[in-house]
């Protein structure tokens, strides 16, 4: 089979679709808002590990990445991308990675939150020579790790990385309980608590004689809904590039525009209960089961025609390892089989782009002619 | 730094740990288990995908692998495995590729549990020339795929199998449901329901003049509290190589029979609320949230010292990507920052060994001497 033949009929299942043209739009979409807010565009590319996937971002505009691991810092150096935010607090025993990173030529960011972690990198860098890039991590909402900005403790740490000798770069949030809401109105208020917040970081910083050029925001739902990023000078996002059911949940997408799809055939059914079995099970869907918390809980996902049209009321209410079952909410379906014989292929629309992308090889990049072409992505650390 | 000064110390985080110690003790367990009921043992190999556990499984006496994909086939066959069952309903679009494997000396099983199925597998076969080895899955506890011991279905698609040419190999179940179930009493019950259902299935088809040689049953918890199998040929079962929470919680290991653990760094905290943020998030330990229904909720997992100890009443409680949030279950910590301080190297206990595993492209597996060596693992279908 030649490569160029490959369309939903004929490649094996499961597999992990990415619509091409749901893709784009969604890209064009958040270059779109981060222009019109008169900030830089860096993608969270966590959420596809895909070069294929960035280089569509870096081509609509996008400034540089943001990464959540080196491996991810690694492998997009390789592929050409050199503007590198390490967007989660450096452990010291990755010191020494992130320095080669640097002297290759990546201009790898990093992030910290304590004075314990700029003391190491501050020390580690003075030891070999070297200024490292470096941005305090700021909490606007409570929800993980970063420096409230009204605390003392960010003057201490920008202190100690500038008299350190290191490079001060900036501030940076991630408003990530975001996901948690549903409403514009309440996104609004977030993205505009985060941009404060994170704004006062910096005035801050600047007020006590330290340099702070760079302000960086940023969540899918605070991106999408923010009025404004005065101070801001960069915009970050992940999950926008496929949305998922979370995020139509959240209300920052339709379900029309969710890119990612997991392609799957029917083995077998039980009758009595209405159930068809299929070939994604959680090891296709990842366990994340986040609708679950949400006004319109999913199950393991919404069951679509193989062409990507949903099938209202049907779900994967259940997930074994290799084994999903499909079943329509309420009452059971007595028409299963009929309805879905065995070897019909269906599409299921994930919970999480994030962690079902990630229980994949690699994607399934369908174009608008049917065709699939393989897009690699990886995996691990 | 030579592969066999690796340690604890200085691998990075986050790693997939695995206790020899505690792998063989429980590969040991279930292989004397199904000596003593006097039957094969055939281990579940999706658990590890992992062709050194499977090579300890196989010394010590297990007689060929389970699997869940034929990429696990093709995988195993390549390491000389040739006994091989893949226990998953056979799709159509599969046959090609399973007659492939057959064709090159893999003596691959196939299952079914429909009319259609063993049609579709009948007629391939004849199409080619070729007998497949065929097992009927039979449903003995309601929780997923087969076909009830007592429903015409079952001659019907014995008869298929049988009167198409292909070779009916026998009957298997697996008793899912035992997850569900936490008493010894309970598990024993059911273990006996999976054998008589499964036993009843074979005497069926024996007394219709099908030929029905393989009698296989298995989940680790009831392979681990029948008390008889009588009329069983081969005992099943997966997640015992390594067990995790969940099992703990069903009560067939305790937690210090538990092999398998995610070695973490602390990587910072947020000291109000008594949380120390390590480098495990739910992309290292999956999103798989099992404990929560059972009687014990681990949140995201138990956290050990770095030798393996569990450190009572700490849970990682709460996961982003690549942050997890650990803290004490009750009342926040106020010594957090004391007790786990930055550059702390953690173990967290996993709710789902199968789950958890499959996030990392490779096991670090721990010797008694404390050094440790790369087990690869593979990925995807």
């Amino acid at each position: 089979m030649q490569d160029n033949l490959k369309n939903l009929a004929n490649i094996d299942t499961p597999a992990a679709i990415v619509s091409l043209q749901r893709m784009q739009q969604n890209i064009a979409r958040m270059q779109q808002r981060a222009d019109a807010l008169g900030v830089r565009f860096r993608p969270h590319v966590k959420t596809t590990k895909c070069a294929d996937v960035v280089a569509a971002q870096l081509d609509a505009g996008a400034a540089g990445i943001t990464v959540s691991t080196l491996k991810e810092a690694d492998q997009f150096f390789g592929h050409g991308v050199t503007d590198i935010l390490y967007a989660v607090g450096m452990a010291a025993h990755r010191l020494a990675h992130a320095l080669d990173l640097r002297r290759r030529g990546c201009a790898l960011q990093i992030l910290t939150d304590s004075v314990e972690g700029a003391r190491a990198i501050a020390e580690y860098g003075r030891a070999h020579g070297h200024a490292f890039e470096v941005l305090i991590e700021i909490d606007t909402d409570g929800h993980r790790s970063g420096i409230k900005p009204g605390e003392d403790l960010l003057l201490d740490v920008g202190r100690v990385l500038h008299e350190g000798g290191m490079r001060l770069a900036g501030v940076l949030t991630h408003a990530g309980s975001s996901y948690e809401l549903h409403t514009p109105q309440a996104l609004a208020a977030l993205a505009e608590q985060e941009r404060a917040g994170c704004v006062q970081a910096a005035e801050r910083l600047r007020a006590a004689g330290l340099p702070c050029p760079i302000v960086s925001v940023g969540s899918t739902p605070t991106a999408l809904e923010a009025a404004s990023l005065e101070g801001v000078t960069e915009l970050r996002a992940g999950v926008y590039v496929f949305f998922d059911l979370v995020m139509r949940n959240v209300g920052v997408c339709s379900t029309e525009d969710i890119a990612l799809s997991v392609l799957t055939t029917v083995i077998g059914h039980q009758t009595d209960k209405g159930w068809a079995i299929v070939d994604a099970g959680w090891m296709a869907m990842s366990r994340d089961r986040g609708t679950g918390k949400q006004q319109r809980d999913y199950g393991y996902g919404q069951v679509c025609t193989v062409d990507g049209v949903p099938i209202e009321g049907y779900l994967l209410s259940a997930a074994n390892q290799e084994h999903g079952i499909l079943s329509r909410e309420g009452t059971a379906d007595a028409d299963i089989v009929a309805r879905f014989p065995v070897g019909t292929r269906l599409r299921i629309l994930p919970n999480h782009a994030c962690a079902t992308g990630a229980q994949f090889p690699a994607y399934e990049a369908l174009a608008a002619d049917g065709t699939v072409q393989t897009w690699e992505r990886f995996h691990g650390w």
